[in-house]
């Protein structure tokens, strides 16, 4: 059998040697392994123009990095062994609070709208440290808080954010994001000049991390840190808005490494949102935009 | 020059064609077109008991939405051309004013618990409705809205979602996530039983829409509509606990395509957070666990 194997392995190994490879790409570890461990080498190698390439690997990263849980170098545990579990305090309200305070959280959320033109005045340091702490209340994978945030209110460095954001804008609008993104965004009023991001008195960098680093240097799992640092966002926009200031809810597609080597922030954090947080301009105007209906977005099985 | 090749070519075609493809793949649209047009092939064809990838599919295919978003089938506008633009009603606060209210909104959002344990007591209907009109104020790119929420109060419904929940969430503990997942998970006591399920008064089930239907049959284009749901959801738990109930913030792993089903969702549709929602069982206790200290989780740039 094997010295008849043999000639045919020899004449068309290139064959098994293509189904092979094609086989375990598709279905095995060597899918994962090339994308982790050899694209990233390619990568570097070649300067790729289309900077979105890099925003696809990351998030394929992320990905795997919720999968590959249990690689040695993550084998840190994320909780004390022995926590402890203690009698959870509550008061309970009676059905017309309920109701009254259900109500009320709606009708001040319902007034928060995405400002884009700001004041210059200044906003004091304390509030914005109760905004951040607010939303470092919010749950998260095996309470991993897989958030940093970056409060800047340095009139050089809003300067430098801006820049980075404009010049990557000015190419996300004209080549990256095709005329469907621009024609969709036309009728906001947007476009790459990012005035907001000097005239607000802070700028709020929200990153989230793809991974922890413990004490001893070792790497902590962050299990769906990108949905638990978004959580931690609407948390953030409701403490905004609750207090009486206003933002602007805006994801700068590709700025991200630019701005977190600006700030030095470390390789883990990978920026998930710009904030600019301040009073509207005295003349500060608001697309006149529905929200849909709550038969549009509720469905009720009862 | 073409005769001299030809022997070279018909030789070593192999090779060429070995390093055509390598090539495109790693930098050139065939990598997205495999993965968008072939891969699912493939995956119907071949039954995986690993249910893992096509997560791993799913989250691929949303960043490729993104990018995609010129294509034909995507060209239908998001927003009305003509969108009128209106002054925004603003009443400012004082400095004392907004620290008061940074504060009292801290205070409440930090009184949040992760629940476990619930009681039966029902909650009335239009409690969870201003719950989810609340969260359906989040922003969302393009003012796309991409969410859907389900609220279950129906016994047989709840019992057949925990039954889909407890069977999935048995092989993730025991199989997909490995030792790491549930070393991490056991100082919160956590198993595949989720009694609570069963008990909540309601089980709200929030979807996100990776791309819209327009009334013409049209796709829409959804963008960031993870982090727009996630931000959404940030809204809703505040809600909640504003409210005065308490809910578990819950990701069940696979259970998404059996719930969607089971629900009648359409297929534009995943499933991104389970959350039981009710008042706490008397004897509720939760993990000791302390929060991040604000200098963890915030840089100030002055």
């Amino acid at each position: 059998m094997l010295s008849e194997a043999v000639p045919f392995c020899s004449k068309y190994w290139y064959h098994i040697v293509i189904f092979f490879v094609c086989f375990c790409y598709f279905y095995g570890d060597i899918h994962r392994q090339i994308k982790r461990r050899i694209s990233p080498i390619f990568t570097k190698v070649f300067k790729y123009p289309d900077g979105i390439r890099t925003d696809q690997n990351e998030a394929l990263d992320e990905v795997t990095d919720i999968i590959d849980n249990d690689e040695e170098e993550f084998m840190e545990s994320a909780l004390p062994k022995d926590l402890k579990h203690v009698p959870y305090q509550y008061v309970k309200p009676n059905e017309k609070e309920l109701l009254r305070r259900a109500n009320k959280f709606f009708e001040i959320t319902n007034a928060r709208r995405t400002i884009r033109y700001f004041d210059e005045e200044n906003v004091p340091k304390e509030v914005i440290r109760y905004i951040i702490k607010a939303a470092g209340t919010a749950p998260s994978g095996a309470h991993t808080e897989p958030w940093s945030f970056v409060a800047v209110s340095n009139k050089t460095m809003k300067s430098r954010i801006r820049e980075i954001v404009e010049r990557e804008e000015e190419i996300n609008y004209k080549k990256r994001m095709g005329k469907k993104w621009t024609s969709d965004l036309r009728p906001l009023r947007t476009n790459w000049i990012k005035e907001y991001l000097t005239t607000a008195p802070y700028l709020i960098l929200v990153f989230k991390q793809v991974y922890g680093i413990l004490p001893n240097g070792k790497r902590k799992v962050h299990y769906y840190n990108e949905t638990s640092v978004s959580i931690a966002c609407g948390i953030l926009l409701t403490a905004i808005e609750y207090t009486g200031l206003v933002t602007l809810t805006s994801t700068p597609l590709n700025c991200g490494p630019a701005i977190r080597t600006l700030l030095g922030r470390p390789s883990n954090e990978k920026l998930l949102l710009l904030l600019p947080v301040g009073y509207p301009a005295k003349d500060a105007t608001v697309p006149d935009l529905q929200r849909k209906s709550l038969s549009e977005i509720l469905t009720e099985i009862e």
